[in-house]
């Protein structure tokens, strides 16, 4: 923490937030940073450099990015993208998640079960179009309505139009409304992956840290018609890697940031939402890591729920720590105030006078939110049910429901443009271990009683009488919901058959969905507000600072850029770059015991290997989580590298960019090339992607 | 849960809460139940057959019991109560926590740095010295003063004319005051520790569990004027072992149980104190498992922190699902309901209005420490404070403006009969090391702004305008603690040389003081209403029921007894015995994986051990936490066994005890006698515990 509190020191003493050499900003494809490219890295992108880059870019719906790498539907991510994938294909006999995977042939490639994949084919501004639907006499609940009904509409449209995905994306927290328009794969097949100690090297202790020395990369190629699918816009593979000082691109799907919200809401976050979402994690951390000390084999089904919340509670404690600084607060309440200043100087202007007053009304709303955030945490958004079953379930209930609104009136998940992910989803056969159900299942309701108390009324009804451990058996023991066909027969039925299935965890869900439904009604018209009011924000910041900002994050693609260099931690200089030849040197630092020990073949293998290449490098790049898989491109559009990781200074992004520590982490492409043929004997595979065959 | 739950409606249904054979009670030494063994074992203890027993059991003041076993001063205990000390010897070159230690010779003997054993050497009933000193008239300040004055002075009388180290105890909620003499050991050495991976084989999964194969042991000396003591009392060894339907007892300091508390109070238990203490632990463990994956130093110096807060994390959880199952608590409810019907039954009598009374009297109690137990949680108690140096500050400052006070007036632990201890743990040269008390007192400073608000007037003022990590670095690096010539010069002084100390932890300390002082202030005085009226209470019952029951445990000595014997859990028999062989068959089954790897001298000394000899075992004796390290002995008085667990389903006995799938876990003395001389080349240690030299 120390240097980055000189870093918040000098940025508020000098340059103000962000100097004007830093490279900041998530960019939109159709709005990217040509000025400040042109002007620090005197670089013009063409028109078809950003196209063919943004048709190259994948996202991976199960949380992640990548990019399409040869003409015969190769696409790469990172191993932790894909390991939701490697782990439901994994068995008790083939543990690919742990063990990694290498299809020699085509034939051999292993479909996914549920993995989605899109590519973002073309953009079009309905911002008219959907203010146009709002009338100024509209309270926030009936906004809300006219919002979702015309969105569902355009997005209807779009797509019996076109037959593409079609999401009607908010930027600027409502300031923009664009329709986005996706091409879609679903017969996604893995290809390769390395072990996930080759790619996770050196686990949690090593998870946001650098320097770092991790293969993070999972290899899939798209299908269709039940062929490769052959791709117009993939990456050239660059197997020199890049070069310190280098300029590089990332296109991605951050996540989402936070750089827009206002105090009221982030005081929120800070002493409210972020540590009952730590405590949240820390339960779970517990009670996986317990259950998988048991076993390798509770081990192994385990290990990717065990990933994503060790790494969550990583990333959320930065961002906790982060906002509990106050050298970092005071400067967001600098920024407030300045913007607040500046619109109480044009006080005779009525968009501005708004824009104050919407400080107000985020505020009220955000009281809203709160007052019922247990209801909406526990039952709408499941905190007491961490159970797939239960998720199911949800669905199931709500399905029929749902259906039988016009689609401008469903939730969104349920609107048409959304059914196919959904099914996917529920149709998923995933495997389901009623052991790792049952334990989440009682933790989750130790919790909801801990919390919401065991003589709420609603809590007894959910408990039936029972102790969580007997009820959460009683639960997975009796539901009949891993049956795929079952879940079939109901999604195609109606509400009736649902009550009549009788099954206890539709019933539970039907229990708890009046609940859950007021509270998510009352957040959902919250947030109408709130985006409301953060598009009078918006508005008034564009007038007094122009657009020359990047929205915030949204999960949608987004061109950053950087330099490759190191940087300076507690005096320390950290370089841009490691090599092979390091994580040798690290496992032997370490004894080679868990979780620094080297994976088998990487012990074998070491001999044939270039130790001096190249492994992971950083840039300044502004990334967030979302970003994973992510490529990293050189000016000449190739693929160079692969975003997996921020340093743990990074994890302030969400709230700020700086340039001075913060840093992307990515494989090299000269790793990913010396190992695929060194270490896997892959060589038919690198020859594919670097373009050596055919 | 499952047989837990057929159990509580077996005996809700069938006998009542205890079936009239069943081996309940944590018994006085001198109120044994002589009844109860008379009539079901056919056995009477005699007075010297008691008072062996009593003076050759010890009590571990780092929190667990003991026995002394040769007349040389020999005391064994469990690996995991010596473990404090073990992690107190070691350093980065000596880990003998993890790998072990044997002195040859007595010169090899290591003093612990801050141990002190205590052996009951008499008892006084001092009730109506105690209850004369509490006026009618008093309120609950006043007469806690007054019983703290007329207790302070009782065991100043005491510790004058005895030398010994002299505590009023007070036993059935207040019904009774005795005055317990110990005779004190601080100059304890270190003989023998197994392993911790022979001691805790199967770690955190195993921990709690049955069957299990722990040599959970460690032995010292105790020693006198620089020679090892000599003990009159010390019991026979008997290298046999126990059989299957033994009668055994069980003498030790059970840590504390909670039969007697009213619903009132187990439903603050259950829905707010259990599950905040869960909060700390699972955080805390999150935080010291993810330091200890770091490198091998780092988790040899949280090895003792973490065992103890996964240790608890397992307790406690186990009690919190206890409360939250429906049928242990309609039980306990049932209990208080039909013992409060009898009292309304005699509505005349004076005594029986007073204890009806006494329910609401301890609710509307409960009810004031709800209220201030953010600042006796966070303050008093010093959850926000998670640090050694911390502790000592803690001491350092009060202690000038204590020892002002009359002794009957100060805070307990401040008292003459105390200081001999608290001196031992101020003065420890135990080694501290700053990054593990920056890390916690990181964590735990972010626990308390979570909880109090980062904007809490109190919170701002120990935070000092900085993030919990800066925070906590200033303090660490500030503070001059760890020097002990420092602490000592500062304790010799007064409050006006720790003001101008100008020590950063001592001035954080001193700026709460005032807060945590009236927090406890209020709770005292709440807990001293709460201790009348539960007197009252147990005067009822004892008119109702007679006093045949044994009172909640309190860390002192207490005699339990039972029968050597397995259960069904399941329906699954569970045998009472395990032996050697079976633990290197677990190994094998979990491929000799962590933490079910072999200790390295196990595997080279398989071929010579006799694997058939028992190893551990269960019996059905009324144990609780404390109890850790007791001596199990059979008719004879001889060692056949030392405890060093409850299974999961004992878990509950904190609220009630059941025989029919509780148990309590044994290490087999033949398994210690068979490990010492062939797996350990300890011949002389064994000889000298069997007697057969000199």
């Amino acid at each position: 923490m120390i240097s980055l509190r000189c870093l918040v020191l000098l940025l508020s003493l000098g340059l103000g937030l962000v100097s004007a050499r830093a490279d900041e900003g998530m960019w939109l494809f159709n709005n990217p940073p040509a000025a400040q490219l042109q002007q620090k890295y005197n670089f013009s992108p063409t028109p078809q450099w950003l196209e063919h880059l943004q048709k190259a870019s994948v996202r991976f719906n199960s949380g992640g990015s990548g990019s399409f790498i040869s003409a015969d539907g190769l696409a790469i991510t990172n191993h932790h993208v894909g390991a939701d994938t490697l782990q439901k294909l994994s068995s008790a006999e083939h543990n690919y998640l742990r063990e990694g995977f290498y299809a020699k042939t085509q034939a051999e490639e292993q479909r996914a079960l549920d993995l989605e994949l899109n590519v973002l084919e073309s953009v079009e501004d309905v911002t008219d179009r959907v203010n146009a639907a709002i009338k100024p006499t509209m309270n926030a609940e009936a906004a809300l309505a006219a919002r979702r009904a015309i969105i569902a509409q355009i997005e209807k449209e779009s797509k019996d139009k076109t037959g593409l995905r079609s999401n009607v994306i908010t930027l600027y927290e409502g300031g923009s409304y664009q329709l986005y328009r996706y091409k879609r794969y679903t017969d996604v097949r893995l290809v390769f992956a390395p072990e996930q100690q080759a790619a996770f090297y050196g686990g949690d202790p090593d998870n946001f840290e650098y320097p770092r020395y991790d293969l993070d990369i999972c290899i899939f190629r798209v299908y269709e018609d039940g062929k490769p699918a052959h791709i117009d816009n993939y990456l050239k593979f660059n197997p020199a890697g890049p070069k310190e000082g280098d300029l590089v691109f990332i296109s991605g799907n951050p996540g989402g940031t936070d750089r827009e919200l206002t105090i009221s809401v982030l005081t929120d976050a800070r002493d409210r939402q972020l540590p009952a979402r730590m405590a949240q994690l820390f339960r779970r951390e517990v009670n996986l890591t317990s259950y998988s000390a048991r076993s390798l084999e509770n081990a192994r089904r385990a290990r990717d729920d065990l990933f994503g919340v060790q790494n969550s509670r990583k990333a959320l404690g930065g961002r906790l720590a982060g906002l509990l600084d106050p050298m970092i607060f005071d400067l967001l309440l600098t920024n407030e105030t300045n913007l607040r200043k500046g619109m109480k100087d044009h006080g005779q202007d009525s968009k501005f006078k708004e824009g104050l007053a919407a400080y107000d009304k985020i505020a009220t709303a955000q009281k809203a939110i709160v007052k019922v955030s247990p209801a909406y945490d526990y039952y709408e958004r499941q905190l007491s049910f961490h159970s797939t079953l239960a998720d199911y379930a949800r669905l199931l209930v709500r399905a029929p429901e749902e259906h039988n609104k016009p689609n401008g009136e469903r939730l969104p998940e349920f609107r048409e443009s959304s059914l196919d992910s959904l099914e996917l989803a529920l149709f998923s056969t995933e495997p389901i271990y009623d052991d790792l159900e049952e334990l989440q299942l009682t933790d989750s309701l130790t919790d909801l009683i801990g919390h919401l108390g065991a003589e709420d009324p609603l809590v007894k009804q959910v408990m039936a009488g029972k102790g969580p451990a007997d009820r959460a058996a009683e639960l997975v023991k009796g539901t009949k919901l891993k049956d795929l066909a079952f879940r079939k027969k109901l999604y195609a039925g109606d509400s009736a058959a649902i009550k009549a299935a009788n099954d206890p965890m539709l019933s539970l869900m039907l229990l708890i969905d009046p609940a859950a439904r007021a509270a998510r009604k009352t957040v959902d018209a919250s947030n109408e507000t709130k985006q409301q009011a953060y598009a009078q924000i918006a508005k008034v910041r564009f007038a007094l600072k122009g657009a020359s900002s990047s929205p915030d994050a949204t999960f949608t693609l987004r061109l950053s850029y950087g330099t490759v260099r190191g940087y300076e931690e507690n005096g320390k200089q950290i370089p841009a770059f490691t090599n092979l030849g390091g994580l040798y040197q690290r496992s032997t630092e370490h004894e080679n015991k868990e979780p620094f020990e080297l994976p088998q073949r990487w012990v074998e293998k070491k001999d044939l290997l270039s130790l001096g290449t190249n492994f992971d490098f950083v840039c300044d790049g502004d990334i967030i989580g979302g970003n994973s898989g992510s490529p990293v491109v050189n000016r000449e559009g190739e693929f160079v590298g692969i975003i997996f990781d921020g340093n743990i200074q990074s994890l302030v992004l969400d709230y700020l960019y700086n340039d001075k520590i913060a840093r992307a982490v990515s494989v090299d492409s000269a790793a990913i090339s010396e190992a695929l043929r060194k270490v896997y004997d892959a060589s038919a595979l690198a020859d594919e992607i670097e373009g050596k065959t055919k």
